[in-house]
């Protein structure tokens, strides 16, 4: 079974780690030249593409995808007919739907697979998937994701569905990550304790998963960036503009795009996503700290 | 043990019963006339202040907490010397500080106890409190608080720190509920299936306790007020008008709060917090609903 990787950063890198060590057959390409153990340097899209069963995609946005696939020495040219594409970008629906379209057209498969879990969960292989796609193309890809895989919601066969589910995830990821940062800085410029806080809302109905994940990366002061404050400047401006290409308002998802991007004009967009705290510390001269 | 009861709504009715139910003696008032089993009814807040040991005020607001104290018939004309005052509205961290200073130097004890949980737990004596108080405060609210309470966050003994707690709990609680109608409704409007979407969601790092909790009330369209849009109407408002006192800026609360404004606008202040979802199904013509 062979798996050619397009895409070796922090996620796909681990993801192509993950599918290695389970025995899988691995050709990696990245633009920046990556050597990976147990992953054999292909030297362009076409040449991780030849020969593989399973083609998993991990870059960062929608043209990158459509270029690894379609562009100079793109992977379509080599990838056997039959063989399946896995985009496990975040990129918005209509773009899935459309490259989706494409590569079934030109007799492949095609798996629209955004993950969650970080870069930690890719290198251990206990990813989240929140795929669609047809029977065939599950089938095809199943080694992969019981390589990479912690969970897989199977989203039924429309190519799309996935990554509407991942924008509308990431919509509540981003707002929850600026709302925790928000209600910590009310709360100590009001007087309270941090930590304090913290524990009582933990325990309490105004918790989030990421509240409970991110708040004590601001009490430690650690903001090294297991995820950046860029990529919720990607994915919530993601999240817009499919609200836009739909007519649909989100006035509470673009007021949390502004905080992130507050931090990156700020010069945090490289540091941990909970540094958007950072905003409100600044202005109001005020530290999110444990006691 | 005598507890005196000041507003018989829906959480300091199914108070008074729980702690009635307890073995306390309960006198309890209201604007409107009410009768509830075990507890005597009161003429005024005098009236339910006399003889008290503990004096509970669950009243809407600030300004009906000041004049159940301090106004005509008020309780603290009656309420013996070193006898308990218990604020559990939720009201803005200044007035706390403000009414309970009052309080004191009257010869009286304060506890700032601001509570969640809902009417259903208030009835059965399961609240969460967030208080601070004095030493004193707290031990002689004791036999109330174990009535009532299933959990207490005791916060040291500045008045004021229960409040502000509590103010940001309903930051969070208020923005996650919002955000979670527009995350749903941008999934449906894009086609993904309402009840999968909750459940990739609920299982995944955007789930929120209020997601959780609220968003099975839209796919089930049931809209009953076990806690009413009108609420978050004036509990964001006062996060709002705490930001606007120590001049700090809420956008994420801000734009929340829009949203549940925009839900009473039409017509929705009486129904569930939940509610609000309609905001965004009124305008494109979908539904949040179950499969």
């Amino acid at each position: 079974m062979q798996l050619g990787v397009i895409g070796l950063g922090s996620m796909g890198g681990g993801m192509a780690r993950s599918a290695a060590r389970a025995g899988l057959k691995v050709r990696g390409y990245d633009l920046r030249p990556t050597s990976l153990e147990g992953v054999a340097g292909a030297s362009s899209p076409a040449d991780a593409a030849a020969g593989a069963d399973i083609l998993l995609v991990m870059v960062v946005n929608a043209k990158q995808l459509e270029d690894a696939l379609f562009g100079q020495d793109g992977a379509m040219t080599t990838l056997p007919p039959g063989a399946v594409v896995v985009s496990s970008a975040t990129i918005p629906t209509a773009d899935a739907e459309r490259i989706g379209a494409r590569v079934e057209e030109s007799g492949h498969h095609y798996l629209d697979a955004p993950v969650s879990g970080g870069s930690a969960r890719a290198g251990t292989g206990e990813l989240t998937f929140m795929a669609s796609g047809s029977p065939e193309a599950f089938a095809k890809a199943e080694p992969m994701l019981e390589a990479c895989a912690a969970k897989v919601f199977r989203l039924g066969p429309k190519i799309g569905t996935g990554s509407t589910v991942k924008t509308v995830h990431q919509l509540l990821a981003g707002v929850h990550i600026a709302a925790a940062a928000e209600a910590m800085a009310l709360g100590v410029r009001a007087g309270a304790d941090a930590k304090e806080l913290f524990e009582v809302i933990s325990n309490a109905a105004g918790r989030s998963w990421m509240f409970e994940n991110r708040v004590p990366h601001m009490l430690e002061r650690d903001f090294t960036p297991h995820s950046a404050v860029e990529i919720f400047v990607k994915d919530l401006g993601l999240v817009l503009d499919t609200g836009r290409t739909l007519r649909f308002p989100l006035p509470i998802a673009a007021s949390a795009h502004q905080q992130f991007l507050a931090a990156a004009a700020a010069g945090l967009g490289g540091e941990d996503d909970s540094a958007v705290v950072k905003v409100y510390e600044k202005l109001a001269g005020i530290e999110v700290k444990g006691s």
